[in-house]
C-alpha cells in the first residue's frame, strides 16, 4: 500500500514533543499539524512542509475585552422552573439552580421589555406593572398573583463563563484558570474589534496555514446547575443566540413585535423535537442569514491574508446550518467536525460547498483514555468501524485526531493501529474518490425539519445516547452507511413542490407523536396526506417508526392507518375486537436470527385487517408490513442500530420499493459484511463491520457471486471486470 | 349456623327436576326460584312457599308483532369502515364485515336525513346531493370524491337479530332456533302492545312473584362480525338506542338540530374512555329521561298487579343508569346483575333507591363448565372470594344462581361448596346488616363521568381483562373492598360545587392520556386545576395512576407535575438533565414483596427535583411522592388487582392523606387478610381472601391486636366488646 502512504491526516502536537511529532508525521503520512485546547505550537514544527492548522477563538480568550465592554457580553434567554402561588405575592429567585459564576442576570437593558412573566396556568402574559425585580435578592417580585396559578419569568442572562471553557475546565479538574467570557461578535464594537482582531492574528501567525475557527459567534444551548452539572443541552439550540440588539434587528426585518417567548417556547426552549413555530423559523432564517453575512466578513479576511478558512462544526456554530443555502456563500474552505458514528460522519461528509471536510476521530489523546490501563485501540477501533461504513458512503476528505500527542505515544500499539486506519483511509479516499457510490435507492426521511436537520434526527447532543431516541436515531445510523441516495425533505417541501416526491422510492417517517419528526398537525395538512398517499398508491414505499403520521383526527391517531395497516390503542378502540395477530414469515425478517431489537419499541400497536403482522410481543405489533394501491407500507415500532437491523431496514426499502427480486446486486448474505460498489472507478469493496473474522457470499452487480473470508474489521478491494 | 340456615339465595330449576329442586331450596336454603333463558317452569313449584321469578323480555321474543311492525324495530348506528377515495367515484358497501342476518339497512326512514357521509380527511360532511344509496348493490356511492380522502358512511340499521340472543345462540350452538328480533317500546304503537302484553303475562301467570325485567328497551352496543364473531362490544354504549323516531323527540327537546356524527363520534361512539361532548351528554341525559319514564309505566303495571319488579343490570340496559337520579323515580323493586368481580358487585349494592338488590354468581350452570373434567367448585371459589371483599363493604341483599340445575347436581362437591356460600352469606349479612362499615378514609375518584360510571371506570364489557385497562380498573378493584368511603365525582361536579372536596380526604384520577377518565382538556380549566391544587395544598391528598391530569398546555404534559413531582417524558424535555432516580423505602411499599406489579405502567415518566422516587425500572418512575403545601400526591405507573397491590394503594391513601400514624387499626398485618369493623353491630370480621391458611396480627379498632389463624378462605366474626 506504499501508494498511498502519504496525507489527508491531521495531527496534535505540543511544545515538548517536536522529535516524535516529525515521527509521527512519518509514520502516519500526516499532511497537517494543529494546536488544541491546552497546547503550545512549537517553533520548530513551523516550517517542514506539512499544513499547520491553529484553532482560533472568536468569541473567547480575550477577557480584557469582554470586561471593558460589558454590554456586548453574550447572552442567553432562560425559563425559570415553575412557581406555584401559595400568596397573593409571589418571589421567583432568577438564578436558583443556576451555575452562580456562568450566568449574570441582564439589568442593563429594560427588562420590562426583554422579559417575560407568565401564568402557565392560562398561558397568559402578566402585565409588566404587576411584576417587578428585587436586584438586591435576585427575585422577580408578581403581585398580585392568582392563587394556585403557576408563573414563570423568561429572562436574558449574560454569558460569564463561556461553557465550552466551563465544561472543558470543570472535566478536566483545570483549577486557578480565568473563566472565559463569551462575547458577542454581532454587536458593532466587538464586531469591529474582532475584525481587527483577527487581522491581528494572521499578521503574528503567518506560519499558520488553516484557521481553524472554534467556531463562529454563537454557543448551541449548555447550561449547567449550581453543583456545576449539565442542566440542559441542545446542540441545535439557538437560545444563546440572542441580545436586545440582535432582537431589535430581527424585529425590523420580520415587521412584527418578538416576544421572549419566541425563544422560551413554554421552556422547551424550541428543541429539534417541538414542532417550529413560525416565529422561531423566522428567528433562524434571520440568524442565518446574519450570521453567514459577519462569518464571510471573517472567511474574507483570512483569504485576504491567503490563508485557509476552516469550521469546527460544534460549540459556537449556532446559526451556520450546513445545509442551508447561505452557507456556500460564506465562502469556507473546509469544515472539521468530531465523529461519534456513522450520522455524526455524514453530518460532515455530506456538507455541500466546502472544498473539503475532516473528521476528527476519537479517542481524544486526554487521560480519561490514555492511561494506565486504559484501552484507546478498542475505543479508536470501534470509532473508525462505525463510521467507515459512512466514510464508505460519502467520504470526508480528510481524517484526524486531537489532544495531547504525548500521551498517545505511550501505547504503541494504538499507534500502530492509527497507522494502519491512515493507510486504509488514502486506500479507500482513492479508490472512491470522485465517484457516486452505487444507490439501489432513494430514500427521503420526511419531517418538520428536513435538510436542515439532515443526519441530526433525533439528535440532542452530539452522538449521545438518549433512551428515548435511540430506536429512532438507529434508522438515520442505519441509513449513514446503507446503499440508498438519502434526502432529508421536509413537509414544507412538499407543500412547496409535491413533485420532489416523483424520484424518490421510499418515505421515511420516524418518531414520536406530537414531535417534529413525526410532524404532528402536518398529517392533517390535505395537502401532505393527500400527496403522500399518491405517492405510495402508485408505487412509492413508506416505512414509518415509532408513531409515524400521528395526530388525533376525526377517528384515527395514525393518519396513515389506512396506508400502514396499524394504529395505535389509545383507549378509543377498546371496544374493538382485534383478531390479526398471527405472525408471517417474510422477506424483511429473512435474515434475521432470533428476537428482533426493537429498542424502546412503542405499546399498544394493533393491526386492522388484511395487515401482515410480522411480529408481534404480547399483542402489541412491532412489525407489519401492508399494501397500497400499487404501493408498500412497512410499520416498525423501532429500531436501534445494530448490524441486523441494519440489514432488516435494508430489506424493507427494497420490499416497500417493490424490488425485492433486486436483493442480490452488490450485496452479501452475511449482514456483518457490506459492499459497496463505484462503477465510473471500477472499483468495488467488501467490508467487515465486526471485530471478528466473517465469511460471506459477495453477489456482483450481474448477480454473480464468490465465497469471501474476511479477517477482522477487514476491508478487500476489487476491480469491476 | 343454624339460625342464618334459610332465605337470601335464588336457584334455578327446569320441568324435569322437580323434586330435586325441592332437595336444593332445603340444602341451600333457597327462598326464591327462577327460570332461566332455555329453562321452564314446572306446576310442582308454584306453590311450595318461596318466591318465584320469572324472566320477562321486554323487547324481543315477539316475532310476530315485530314482523307485522317492522317500522317499529330497533335501529342501531353504524358507521362504516374508512373507505379510500382511488377514483372520484366511491362505491362504500355498507355490510361490510358485519353478521348479514342481524343487521338490515333502513332505507325506511330518509336517508339524506338520518345518514351521513363524512370526508375523514377533512372533517366535512359530504353533500347529500353528492351522494346516493344503491339498494341492490347495498353501497352508497359518493360522486366526485375527494382523490386520496377517506370517507366514512353512518347509517341506521335495524336489529333483526336480537345481539344476546344471537350470542347465546352462537355461543351455545343452538341449531334451528328462529332470530329473535328486537323492537323498540319506545315507539307509539309498540309501546302500547308492551303495556297490554306485560299485562297479559302478569294475568296469565299468577304464579309469578317477582318480574325479572331482562332487561328493558335498549340493548348496549354489541355487534358481530360477518364470521359471527363479536366485533364491536361496549357495555356502557347508546348507540342501539336509537330511532328517527326517538332523535326527532330529541331535537325538540334539545332545541338543536340532531347530527348522526353526534352518535357515530367519528367511529369512537362515545364509548366511555372519549371525553364526553356536550351533544352525546345531552343525548344522555333526554334517554334517561324518557326511559326511566317508559319503565316506571311497566313498573308501575307490575305492582297492579301485586307483584315486584325487578331489573336485571345488563343487556337492554342502556339509559336505565342506575346512579342518576332518574333511576330512583321508577319505582323499581330490586335490581339483579352479573357478579364478576367486587367492582362489578358495587355496580349492583351501591345502586341506592332499590328495596333490595342481588348478585348471580359464577359459574353459570352450562356445560362449558360443568362436564367431565370440568372445576366448577374453583371457579365458584374464585368469584366467591373476589366479590366477597365488596360484599363485606356493601353487601348485596340476595345472591342467586342461574343455569340448569341439573348440570350442577351431578357435582355433589359444588353442591356442597354453594351451601357453605349461602350458609356464610346469610350470617355475614345478618352480622353486617343496617351498618356502615368502618371507613378510614373518604376516597373520590375524579374523572368526566363521576358517579353515572361508579365502579365501571375502566370497564369495556362486563368484568373482562383488557390489557391497556386492567391496570387501571385495578385500582377500582381495589376499592370496592377497601375500608374506604368511595365517592365518584366529575369535573362538572366540581365546577359546580368546589366545596364537595371539602369533606374528601383524597382524590384519585386513573387512566391514559386524552380518555374520560384521566381528563383531558378539563384539566386546563383554570377553576378546576386551582380547586384541585388547594385542596391539595391546604392537606388533601391526591394519587394519580398512569398519565393523570395530563394534558398538553404551557410547558406541561401533567398539569400537576408540580404538585406529583413527575412529568411524562414526550421528546420535548430529552435537552433537560434527570438526576432524580435514586428509590427509597417508604412507608407506601413496606408490605410489599420483591418486585411489585404494575401492570402495563407506563414509559418515560421521570421525577422533578425533590420528588421521592419509591421505585424506577429503567429509569422511568414507576411510583413517586411528593409535598405539597401541607397535602401529599402519590404518583403509580398503573396497579392492576392483587392482595399486595391492593394494600399498596391502601397505605397510599393513608400516606396522601398525611395518617400513616393510624394504619393499626381494624388492620392485618398480612395482606392477604382484611379486617372490616361494623361498629354499630358490635362486630368485625377477619377474612382471608386466598386459597390458603394464612396466620396474621389483627389490630382492632383501639390498637390493641391479637394473632389469628385462618383456613383457606376463611371469614372469622368477632364481637367488639
Amino acid at each position: 500500500m506504499e501508494e498511498y502512504g502519504f496525507g489527508r491526516v491531521t495531527i496534535p502536537t505540543d511544545m515538548d514533543i517536536v522529535q516524535e511529532t516529525k515521527e509521527v508525521v512519518n509514520r502516519w503520512g500526516a499532511d497537517a499539524i494543529r494546536d488544541c485546547d491546552g497546547t503550545d505550537y512549537p517553533d520548530e514544527l513551523k516550517n517542514i512542509g506539512v499544513k499547520v492548522y491553529s484553532t482560533y477563538y472568536t468569541t473567547r480568550k480575550d477577557n480584557e475585552w469582554a470586561k471593558a465592554n460589558p454590554e456586548e457580553i453574550q447572552q442567553m434567554y432562560i425559563m425559570t422552573s415553575f412557581h406555584n402561588a401559595e400568596k397573593e405575592k409571589l418571589s421567583i429567585h432568577l438564578m436558583d439552580h443556576l451555575y452562580p459564576d456562568m450566568l449574570k442576570v441582564n439589568t442593563r437593558d429594560d427588562i420590562k421589555r426583554w422579559w417575560e412573566v407568565i401564568d402557565r396556568t392560562t398561558g397568559e402574559v402578566v402585565s409588566s406593572d404587576q411584576w417587578s425585580y428585587d436586584e438586591e435578592s435576585g427575585c422577580v417580585v408578581i403581585e398580585p398573583a392568582s392563587l394556585f396559578h403557576e408563573y414563570t419569568v423568561s429572562f436574558l442572562a449574560y454569558i460569564m463563563w463561556d461553557p465550552v471553557h466551563m465544561y472543558n475546565s470543570v472535566t478536566n479538574g483545570w483549577k486557578d484558570v480565568e473563566h472565559q467570557v463569551t462575547f458577542d461578535v454581532r454587536q458593532p464594537k466587538t464586531r469591529a474589534y474582532s475584525m481587527e482582531r483577527l487581522r491581528r492574528f494572521l499578521e503574528k501567525n503567518p506560519h499558520v496555514n488553516v484557521v481553524r475557527f472554534t467556531t463562529f459567534f454563537h454557543q448551541f444551548t449548555l447550561i449547567f446547575d449550581e453543583l456545576a452539572r449539565e442542566k440542559y443541552v441542545d446542540w441545535y439550540g439557538y437560545s444563546a443566540s440572542v441580545s436586545p440588539y440582535i432582537l431589535e434587528q430581527f424585529e425590523q426585518e420580520a415587521g412584527y413585535r418578538f416576544r421572549p417567548e419566541f425563544i422560551i417556547d413554554q421552556g422547551y426552549m424550541n428543541n429539534t423535537y417541538r414542532i417550529p413555530s413560525r416565529e422561531f423559523r423566522d428567528f433562524q432564517d434571520f440568524q442565518r442569514r446574519e450570521v453567514a453575512k459577519l462569518a464571510k466578513e471573517m472567511v474574507d479576511i483570512t483569504h485576504e491574508y491567503g490563508r485557509e478558512a476552516m469550521m469546527f462544526l460544534g460549540d459556537h456554530w449556532i446559526g451556520m446550518e450546513p445545509f442551508m443555502e447561505e452557507f456556500q456563500s460564506i465562502g469556507l474552505d473546509a469544515v472539521v467536525g468530531s465523529v461519534g458514528n456513522g450520522s455524526t460522519l455524514r453530518l460532515i461528509s455530506d456538507i455541500p460547498g466546502v472544498r473539503y471536510t475532516e473528521g476528527r476521530f476519537l479517542p481524544y489523546f486526554f487521560p480519561d483514555v490514555f492511561h494506565e490501563g486504559g484501552d484507546p485501540v478498542k475505543e479508536a477501533k470501534v470509532n473508525w468501524v462505525t463510521a467507515r461504513r459512512a466514510i464508505l458512503r460519502k467520504p470526508i476528505d480528510r481524517i484526524g485526531y486531537g489532544g495531547y500527542l504525548k500521551l498517545a505515544l505511550e501505547f504503541p500499539e494504538f499507534m500502530d493501529y492509527v497507522q494502519s486506519v491512515c493507510e486504509e483511509f488514502r486506500l479507500l479516499y482513492s479508490n472512491i474518490k470522485g465517484t457516486t457510490p452505487y444507490c439501489i435507492k432513494k430514500v427521503a426521511v420526511l419531517n418538520c425539519w428536513g435538510r436542515m436537520r439532515a443526519w441530526g434526527n433525533h439528535m440532542v447532543h452530539h452522538a449521545l445516547y438518549y433512551k428515548q431516541n435511540y430506536s429512532y436515531a438507529g434508522i438515520i445510523e442505519a441509513l449513514s452507511g446503507a446503499p440508498f441516495a438519502v434526502e432529508f425533505i421536509s413537509f414544507d417541501d412538499i407543500r412547496r413542490d409535491e413533485h420532489l416526491l416523483d424520484d424518490i422510492d421510499v418515505i421515511i417517517n420516524v418518531g414520536d407523536a406530537g414531535t417534529a419528526y413525526s410532524g404532528g398537525e402536518n398529517w392533517i395538512d390535505e395537502k401532505i396526506i393527500t400527496a403522500v398517499k399518491k405517492f405510495i398508491y402508485q408505487g412509492g414505499g413508506f416505512i414509518g417508526v415509532g408513531e409515524p403520521a400521528a395526530y388525533q383526527w376525526e377517528g384515527r391517531f395514525f393518519q396513515l392507518a389506512t396506508v400502514m395497516g396499524v394504529e395505535e390503542e389509545n383507549g378509543f378502540n377498546l371496544n374493538k375486537d382485534k383478531y390479526n395477530w398471527e405472525e408471517h414469515a417474510h422477506f424483511i425478517t429473512e435474515d434475521c436470527r432470533g428476537d428482533i431489537d426493537f429498542g424502546e419499541g412503542k405499546k399498544n400497536i394493533f393491526a386492522l385487517e388484511g395487515t401482515t403482522v410480522l411480529k408481534q410481543i404480547d399483542k402489541e405489533v412491532q412489525l407489519a408490513v401492508n399494501s397500497f394501491g400499487r404501493g408498500r407500507s412497512v410499520y416498525i415500532s423501532g429500531l436501534p442500530y445494530s448490524f441486523e437491523n441494519s440489514r432488516l431496514l435494508y430489506r424493507a426499502v427494497l420490499w416497500a420499493a417493490s424490488d425485492e427480486a433486486n436483493i442480490r446486486h452488490w450485496f452479501s448474505t452475511n449482514y456483518n459484511v457490506e459492499v459497496h460498489a463505484y462503477i465510473k472507478n471500477h472499483k468495488y469493496c467488501v467490508v467487515n463491520n465486526t471485530y471478528e473474522p466473517q465469511s460471506t457470499v459477495v453477489y456482483r452487480g450481474d448477480g454473480s457471486s464468490f465465497c469471501a473470508e474476511l479477517d477482522a474489521n477487514e476491508i478487500i478491494w476489487y476491480e469491476i471486470e
